[in-house]
């Protein structure tokens, strides 16, 4: 099987209301641009949260990890990456690094996991059919 | 020097903004109530973000992680315990877990770690004067 | 019929999270307070999400007037009063003061109107039975 | 003096956290969409926070009016537009409205009113200078 990276690529726009007393962005309002940033990639990828909600399922995260690198102030145009993680378990793996375009210089790291729930909130062991259907049309299987 | 056990439990009340469609807290809500209870850990045992603005430090969350056991539901009533994890690092550490009181069902757990900056946003290697002497009236040193 | 006044008081605990770079409560953050408020009002009077999601009806805000006297910061302790403006129509509409308890002054006034919806997002021109009860109840009929 | 029109139409991305158990766009959520609005406007004629802050001026909402006409629900991809409106007040006055490109469906009308503090919360009578020359500058004096 031919190796594969899927990633996305997204500008964030910083609001003020992200922005804490401190004058930098608050660390809970990253979990927004890791949002984002997986809205873009399912956008792109044919991976969104409407096939998750017609198929009655849905992909709560259930592991967050973020680490901070530098602070991000009002006014910064950085750019989030998420890249897909290969995995075998019926899990949804992501990377995500935040930095400036311009220079490289890194903000955030972090990883989220998701699992699969049907709509009585029951985890699914095994991946649900759209999940197993669109990693092979992308490749990953 | 005696063991401490230095820990703070406060229920949450569950915002009707903080649950999504799906019917659950959303995943990034969890940053505000861990904050609620590092305020209620710094009222009670004297480590509050107004101490850090008076020293011209702040204390930002550098490193965030958290594990999501079981979706939290609209009306429910658990409780996050807050437990301050000893540290010879200029850091400040906290553990957390909310919780069911009335039957102990954990619903996530999570670590952070806060560094010290000066108001320019440099790091600061050394413990600030003020949490140095914190540790000490807390018998931490 | 004899005259009433619905109305209850919270503490309100400003989030960190809520104060914005100016160093006061960001304006967008004073609709949770007022959710807050009516959270507290419903769960006095027996008016709560809950009910309305039995009976397959929800009751979202169409009109939303927010008046800000002064800043609130960081650190302070206001109250929020909710009081219940009677109304023939099928329409529930929330006066609201923030306060400062010990001195009376005043930081923020406002409005709501809700009216009642089906769960297909239709409108409804009468108001769903467990309203009219509610009024029955509370001696408003 | 030739009559203007300063306005600003900008898409919004619905975030699913922004999105309320109901499956709407959550009432308090809107706010954000009227300062990306003014950040839009800021950036197109020269009125930006940034600038603010240079002048150590704040401008805080003062006064906000919503008034919902149709729930927002995810995945649509509605418009805000936000119109200048001229006042001789020191004041910043702007009009909103969210609509559907598509076929005009009107989601949101609404108005913000700013006025100027300096950086001790003190409200300003008299606008600052930066204000009046921007006014001149578009003409609007």
């Amino acid at each position: 099987m031919a190796e594969k990276v899927l990633s996305v690529e997204k500008q964030l726009d910083i609001r003020f209301s992200e922005v804490d007393m401190m004058g930098v962005v608050w660390h809970g309002a990253y979990a927004t641009y890791l949002e984002d940033a997986r809205e873009a990639f399912g956008a792109r990828y044919g991976l969104s949260y409407t096939k998750y909600i017609v198929e009655y399922t849905f992909a709560p995260v259930v592991d967050l990890r973020l680490s901070y690198k530098k602070p991000l102030r009002y006014g910064m145009k950085p750019v989030v990456r998420i890249t897909y993680r290969p995995t075998d378990a019926a899990k949804i793996v992501f990377d995500y690094v935040i930095f400036n375009p311009a220079d490289g210089e890194v903000f955030l790291t972090g990883t989220s996991v998701q699992v699969f729930m049907d709509k009585d909130y029951k985890l699914l062991w095994e991946s649900p059919a759209f999940y197993t259907q669109w990693k092979q049309e992308m490749g990953l299987l």
